[in-house]
C-alpha cells in the first residue's frame, strides 16, 4: 500500500493532495495514509503536509530503489525485475548467484556500494557509495562462447546512446568497452559468463559509470584517467534517470541483436569508436603489437593493421591509443 | 601410518610380509601394525593375516579413494590433488564450486554415484553407484572462451587412448565428443566454464564412463545407444587403472595443447573419429542441416559439406550419423 501512495502522489507531479482523497482513492483511513507518508519519508522521500492542502511529492530519495528506479521504465526485457542492495560484494557475483539458482533473463541487480568491486582482467573498480551507478544485468542469451563479446559491444553502446541523449554529453567507446567522456574514462564493463564448450548458460553484464564523483579524486591508478559524469556536465546528475535511459537503450539493442546478430550493432558502436582509425598498442593474452586499428567484427575482434602491413585480429587484451607519429 | 603400512604391503605385491617386519620398518608396534592392518581391512581392503608368515595385500577395495587413484599415478598436473566423494549432486557443479573458491589446476573429483548427473545440451547422465567412472577434472588454461572446445576433443581422445591402450578396445569418438565403442557409447564429457567475454577463468571437464554395467540396463532413451566396457571386454573392469590411464594422457594431451595449440590435438582426434567421412544430420542452436562431415578444426568446429555442395562449420549441436544413401 505505501507503494499506492507513492505512485497517486507522483501522479500529482508536486501538487497537494489532500488525505481524505488518498484515503477515497485507496480505500484507507487517513490514519493509514499518515502512517505510509511516515514510511516514505523514512525511505528518504521529501514529502511536504500542510494542514488544508495535504501532501506534496516534492523530492525523491537519491536512492536506486526498485520503485525509483522502474517508475516510466517501459522495457521488454532488461529490468523485469530490479533488485537493490545498499552495499554488497560484487553485483555480478552475486548475480551469477542468483542466475545459477533461476533468476529470470533481464533481472537487474542494482548496488549503492561494492566491497569488491570487479573490472576487466581481475582488476579492481571503485567508486564512492552513491556517486556512481553500479548495476549488473542477466542474460539468458542462446549463444555460443564466443558470441558473447559481441554482447559487450553492445552494451557499450547502450551506455553511449544513453549519456548522449539523456546528458547531451558526446561519448566515445574504447575498445572494447570503455565509454570515455573528453578522453577520459566514465563507465567500465565487465561480462562474465557460464557456459558449455559451444553453448552459454547465461551472462551477467556489469555496468559500472561514474556519475556524481564531483571533484573527489578517484584512488590510485584510475586518478587522471577517469572523469565523471557531474564533471564533464558542470552539475549534479540524476542517476535514477541515467540509470532508466541506459536499462531503455540495452533492452531495444539487444532485441536487434537477437533478431539481426552482432552486426547490427557493430555499425552503432563504430559510430561512437575512439579507437577505429587511430594509432593503438594492442597487449593481448601472449603478445603486444602496435599498428593502426581499421575495423572492429560482429563478434568483438579488434582489427589491426599492423607496421609492416600485416592484418590482425585481437579478440582479447587491452588498447592504448598513441600519439600519431610525426610527420 | 596407515597409508605407510598400506605401501609397505603394496612394495610386496602380494607376497607375505611378517608383522614383525613391518613394525622395524615403520618405527611402531606390531600391536599398531596390526591396528592399522584392521584399520586397512575396514576400508575394503583384502588383508591375509598368517600366525608366521604374516601379512599380504590381495586386493584393493573396488572404491576410487584418492590413495589408490594415485597410487602409480606420474602426471605433471592433471590428478595433483584427487579429492573423494561416495555421492554427490553432479562432480561438474561441486568442482565447479571449489574452483570459485580457488581449488589448483588439476584438481580431480572423483564420485561413485551423482543424484544430479549432467549431460552435454541440459541432457541427464545416469550411472548406477560404483558401476562406472564419475570424475572432473579442474583447468585454468589462458584460452578465449571460443578456444574451450578443443579442450572437449582433447578430453575425448584421452579417454580414447586410455580405453585402447589399457584394454586393447578400440573405440571411436562421434563429434563432439562422444566415446563409442562397437557403435554404442561408452563415455560422455561435459565440459563447462567460467568467463570473461574474453578470457576463461575455468574450465572443468565432467567425464563419465560406463565401466561395469555388465548386462544391466540403462535407464530410458540410454538403453541400446549405450554400452558398458566390461561388456565389451566379457570381464569385469579395474576402475581405478582405467581412470589414470584416463588422468595420464589428459595430463600428456593437455601439455601438448598448451604449447603446441590445438591443431597438434586434431589429428589425434581425428585418428580416432566415427564421424568423418559419414554422412550426418548435424542440430544446430537454430537450424538443421545435412550432409557429408568432411573435417574438424582445431576450435572444435565440425566442417560439413551440405547435399548441394556448401561447406558449413558448426561449432555447436548434436549429431547424427546417417546410413549412406542407396546407389
Amino acid at each position: 500500500m505505501k507503494h499506492e501512495v507513492l505512485r497517486a502522489l507522483r501522479e500529482e507531479r508536486g501538487r497537494f493532495v489532500s488525505g481524505e482523497r488518498l484515503s477515497s482513492l485507496l480505500g484507507i483511513s487517513r490514519t493509514a495514509v499518515w502512517k505510509h507518508v511516515t514510511a516514505l519519508r523514512r525511505d528518504g522521500y521529501t514529502i511536504i503536509g500542510q494542514p488544508r492542502s495535504g501532501y506534496a511529492l516534492v523530492a525523491a530519495p537519491d536512492k536506486l530503489l526498485p520503485e525509483v528506479v522502474r517508475a516510466g521504465l517501459n522495457t521488454r526485457v532488461i529490468g523485469s525485475k530490479v533488485r537493490y542492495l545498499a552495499t554488497t560484494t560484487s553485483t555480478n557475483d552475486l548475480l551469477k548467484s542468483l542466475a545459477a539458482e533461476g533468476a529470470a533473463e533481464g533481472t537487474v541487480l542494482v548496488a549503492e556500494e561494492q566491497t569488491s568491486g570487479k573490472g576487466r582482467l581481475g582488476r579492481r573498480w571503485e567508486c564512492p557509495p552513491g556517486a556512481g551507478l553500479l548495476f549488473s544485468v542477466l542474460l539468458r542469451p542462446r549463444l555460443a562462447p564466443a558470441e558473447v563479446q559481441g554482447l559487450t559491444l553492445l552494451a557499450a553502446v547502450a551506455v553511449a546512446k544513453a549519456i548522449a541523449s539523456s546528458l547531451g554529453l558526446r561519448p566515445e567507446i574504447k575498445w572494447p568497452n570503455d565509454v570515455l567522456v573528453g578522453g577520459r574514462k566514465v563507465c567500465g564493463i565487465l561480462a562474465e559468463m557460464v557456459a558449455e564448450a559451444d553453448q552459454v548458460d547465461f551472462v551477467v553484464i556489469g555496468i559500472g559509470i561514474n556519475v556524481n564523483l564531483g571533484t573527489r579524486p578517484l584512488p590510485g591508478a584510475a586518478a587522471g584517467l577517469h572523469t565523471s559524469l557531474d564533471a564533464e556536465l558542470g552539475k549534479r546528475v540524476d542517476r535514477a534517470a541515467v540509470l532508466r535511459a541506459v536499462l531503455k537503450e540495452l533492452d531495444e539493442l539487444y532485441s536487434l541483436f537477437l533478431e539481426g546478430g552482432p552486426e547490427s550493432v557493430v555499425s552503432e558502436w563504430a559510430s561512437y569508436s575512439a579507437t577505429i582509425g587511430k594509432r593503438v598498442t594492442v597487449r593481448g593474452i601472449n603478445e603486444t603489437f602496435e599498428g593502426t586499428a581499421v575495423a572492429v567484427h560482429g563478434d568483438g575482434a579488434l582489427v589491426v593493421k599492423t607496421d609492416d602491413g600485416e592484418i590482425r585480429r585481437f579478440l582479447s587484451g587491452d588498447v592504448t591509443l598513441r600519439p600519431d607519429p610525426p610527420d
